[in-house]
């Protein structure tokens, strides 16, 4: 027999798992599972006959390029397309950058594989996203965790960090957050934070790195436009580097997300990602940019507000009614997660474990936390499962709790 | 302004690009330019109508599933059906074997990361195909060219850079090879070898990464179809990664492949793959599915042999009538391309100047040589030209080089 095992790489011996894929696993089993795990967006608000006109007329074969290989940089008329839905959001950026990427995910992979040397810092905020914990750990990054308050990461504990890290000798070079309704905490990062996170990145000579997929999913009864504005809108000194992806606004299906970064940078992501996958799908390329050239795309934004935003409701609702004196949680101005504190000594494991055999599940907090901790805590998605079957999951969970 | 260059990593800093790629992007330039250089399939020969016909099922909302999020795996009916494709190529994989891909390039870059550490050895082919030339670089690899002969790697020049590769204290962790009409040369690799080649892997301790993307494209005039039959059909010891795509038998904007590997490494595969796209393109994998359930990828495979075969007799009989004296080649047996030699004592470089000029394009040669060598060959591909742009193509090359 062969010993694989002898073959691995450093990578490969170290390969880190997305807890939320693992979770993804789970609920893909046969039976009746309520998920709150991964935050899928809801398919009933795909624009199926918008996407199946757009995908026959691209298939009629007048333009050979739907099919055939294209440029890593991404298909030329897209890239307008999303510079102009930037523009929408208060950002000025040319055509040199800006590349497509295979969702957000694959910016991550990039940002990782072209800054970060094995050993270097990238500080994250605690809790964080599993596929940016992942991504950078795959790279064998020395993640460092930022402690969170209301409107968002602390900037105090920040500048505290990274002193430490730099008393330690070792380089801070990025600071990875998702300032909108941030995945898992659903929190909004403060105007007044974004300018002087600007500041210090400049003072401390640190990039940012912008994780921006639930910017425009604003529950209008708590949150404004405006108070989502990028912080690549307002970035004078290049810090930013700006991640975006139609998975939550069109469809995750298509994987097709971009990056904004300076030129500089651009040229080195399109040819990390030349040896990644040659280009992202060039059919999907051109679905997206059909969406977003008529339309569609910003058509279905109120209604996606609007159906998350009461499935917000609906979920809140249930976990006071019936988890009222067992969990603590800040009301989501955005997007698609609840964020909850578990208040009776129960670990976030054994939780699911009760969970699980009552047919519902959730991610675990502990999994979004680069330092550990966070085992009082779990993420509830409410954006995938229907009201009911929101009402029906919290019944559940409740049971799991006795 | 900020100074961007202090922030790449080791791997930011090294990035090596693919020749083809560049290539293509000036292909991408207007005007009046005959490419012989990327490998495009003839997109006259996309099955335009039957792909129009699966999107606008898929696309009719009966499945949310060909939207949403998916497996990293692959969509479970595809890898089954590839499966069976891979078993009418005498393949016997289960279904933990598998793993669908962001495009073949996608395997040889998990490849690259899971198995190969810096400065660790990959035996490659003298040419190689650039692609795993810049995925295997940007892992640090360190590569080490073999000799070719008419009928594929030579054994003995295999075996003698293993030696010396091991006695220098280093470990050959891989063979990369493209057994069937190879990226450039279009060679076959005899049945005598692949025998020879699995014993000599077993022996000397090395996994074979059987990169296979034009094995369907034998000419029958000169190959059978037992010819091509992969190294991974008689593989008892499980030594042999294997590669495959749609992109040459159905089209290339798809960007889905899979590949085969022992199950330990599919699961490295799998957790590598989440942290770097979650997931290949979903609407595409259930289009590929139906394209390979329907038979409409088996029915068309006749057809591109066909096309193909043609191509290549008008570029040899041009190349015959217009370059006899100037250029040197083995006649392919199948695939996209034809591999010269140029006999003159011009360097690829200085032709490709000259036919730039001219209104031609091709790769040259020594972007596919690890060593440095090759300034006297040129790859020339016939797959997407019509006949009568070959035609033209040649005139405009018998033009530079005068």
């Amino acid at each position: 027999m062969t010993d694989y095992s002898t073959f691995l790489s450093v990578t490969g011996r170290q390969l880190t798992e997305s807890a939320i894929r693992r979770m993804g696993t789970v609920v893909a089993r046969p039976g009746d599972m309520v998920s709150f795990a991964p935050g899928y967006p809801d398919s009933s608000l795909f624009p199926w006959h918008e996407l199946q006109e757009i995908s026959k007329h691209l298939l009629d074969g007048h333009d050979a390029g739907a099919l055939q290989y294209g440029p890593t940089r991404g298909y030329a008329p897209l890239l307008e397309s999303a510079l102009e839905v930037m523009e929408r959001r208060g950002i000025k950026a040319s055509a040199d950058q800006i590349i497509v990427t295979s969702g957000s995910q694959q910016g991550i992979d990039l940002i990782a594989r072209v800054l970060v040397s094995p050993g270097e810092v990238v500080l994250v905020e605690l809790p964080t996203f599993t596929g940016a914990i992942a991504a950078f750990k795959n790279m064998q990054a020395d993640l460092v965790g930022v402690r969170q308050e209301a409107d968002g990461i602390s900037l105090d504990h920040l500048d505290e960090m990274w002193q430490k890290v730099t008393a330690a000798g070792k380089r801070v070079k990025l600071l990875y957050l998702v300032p909108n309704f941030q995945n898992p905490t659903g929190s909004l990062l403060s105007l007044a934070k974004r300018r002087r996170l600007l500041e210090w990145a400049e003072r401390r000579d640190v990039l940012l790195v912008e994780d921006d997929p639930y910017g425009l999913l604003y529950f209008d009864d708590v949150a404004t436009e405006a108070e989502t504005r990028p912080m690549r809108a307002d970035d004078p000194n290049g810090r930013v580097l700006y991640l975006n992806t139609v998975s939550k606004m069109l469809a995750p299906g298509f994987r097709v997300g971009w990056m904004l970064a300076p030129e500089m940078l651009i040229e080195r992501f399109d040819t990390a990602k030349q040896s990644t996958d040659l280009t992202s799908g060039i059919l999907d390329q051109h679905i997206v940019y059909e969406a977003l050239r008529s339309g569609v795309a910003e058509r279905l934004a109120p209604q996606l507000r609007s159906l998350y935003r009461h499935k917000r409701d609906v979920m809140e609702e249930e976990l006071r009614a019936r988890l009222g004196s067992r969990l603590t949680w800040h009301s989501p101005k955005g997007g698609f997660f609840v964020w909850a504190t578990l208040t009776g000594g129960r670990t976030d494991a054994q939780l699911l474990e009760c969970a699980l055999q009552h047919g519902v599940i959730f991610v675990i907090g502990s999994a979004f936390h680069v330092d550990g901790s966070g085992h009082d805590t779990i993420r509830l998605s409410f954006s995938a499962p229907s009201a009911e079957r929101i009402r029906e999951g919290v019944a559940r969970l409740a049971k799991a709790f006795e």
